[in-house]
């Protein structure tokens, strides 16, 4: 087994500094002597962690000035109602969806299963990413029973997210009837796309949007970049 | 950016089909045969990615009969009332909980936040690690408020677990009143734990865990195996 590098060390730990909070953004980090004394290292060690960090997209120098926190991941909040648009607007992110893909197949025997459809039915699956202030947070894949959402394939071209489209195509409101969750490693591809290193850490989450009589009109597979989103869950007073 | 390699990746995909569910516990995995012509590549190819699986412990060959999967994710519910031992007995798993360590300090500010202390306040921090039918599933940290709990840091002592433990110290119940999931990459030391390799995607989560009147009783952070635990949050009929 390998042992983690100092300097790879000394970056995880700053980012979990920048991920909690210590570190908001704007906020100037410590100079490099402050934290080589920190860590018991030398400045050549400190300064390769902080390249790491900047190479991220969490920090940026301003010359002869210092290291500089550029972003703190953002908060997901997960609950009965997800919607992406809102949870950007609501963290003063601006929300941008852009389109891989979109094409109509027979669903396999496991696409179809949760969105109670039968092996060979018709899905509409839409291939896309999602960026935060032009950041790209999550690529995302999304499966729709055709049939049961005429118009869906259409109504996605249009480029104004998911609860639109669903409107369009005769579903006024929709909730989150589940949502699970496990942690990746980024491919090349999937790096490429959220401008991470490949191998970075990815949450992988998966969930099922019913309509107001419980039926599944969305079946999601979502990868989210692990250091820019923190997917949240509070309960409320409900027993 | 590297290019991941074509095993690498076919080993991703079989992962996938694992954690899905498409291959189940005790199943057999398709011959090399069968998956050197799924994927357009040749035997040696598959027997890599085949290989990876097995040191990962998703897999495990028997001579002359073939390769058959050994478990899948566990689902871990998420919820008003999560615990460790009920949602392992609920999987069908045999739960254990094997302590690291247990200390006695003074709270950092950000230590002291999620527990509604005051930075300088003693807490009891709990360190271990949690098994399933004897492989680990997760490391996790945990803090409590000692002014407020005595005789919790004996009572973790036993060995039985938190529930026990804050039962011992008077809390009856508690309920977890928010978590905050992000992913994070095995460092050296948690995959020597984990039995994991260094680089492994793990799931961080951060807890509180309150008593009936709302106040909180444990401050958790927990990094669960990527490939072992999928949290599941299932949104019931409430509004």
């Amino acid at each position: 087994m390998g042992k983690t590098p100092l300097w790879q060390a000394i970056a995880a730990s700053l980012r979990d500094d920048i991920a909690e909070g210590r570190y908001g953004p704007g906020d100037k980090m410590p100079g490099e002597l402050a934290l080589a004394e920190r860590f018991g290292v030398n400045r050549h060690t400190v300064r390769h962690a902080l390249t790491l960090l900047k190479e991220e997209g969490l920090v940026h120098s301003r010359r002869g000035s210092g290291v500089y926190v550029l972003a703190r991941p953002m908060d997901y909040p997960l609950g009965r109602r997800v919607r992406f648009r809102r949870n950007l607007l609501a963290a003063g992110r601006l929300p941008e969806l852009r389109i891989l893909g979109i094409e109509s197949r027979e669903a396999t025997a496991e696409e179809a299963a949760p969105l109670a459809l039968a092996q060979g039915d018709m899905i509409c699956v839409f291939h896309g990413y999602s960026l935060a202030d032009a950041q790209p947070i999550s690529l995302s894949e999304s499966l729709f029973p055709q049939t049961r959402l005429p118009g869906i394939a259409e109504a996605l071209r249009d480029g104004k997210g998911v609860t639109h489209a669903l409107q369009q195509a005769g579903v006024a409101d929709y909730t989150r009837a589940s949502t699970r969750i496990s942690a990746r490693l980024a491919t090349a591809t999937q790096a490429l796309h959220l401008r991470l290193r490949e191998g970075a850490p990815l949450i992988y989450a998966t969930s099922i949007n019913v309509d107001p009589d419980g039926k599944p009109v969305e079946f999601g597979r979502t990868w989210f970049a692990g250091d820019r989103i923190t997917l949240t869950l509070e309960n409320d007073g409900l027993a």
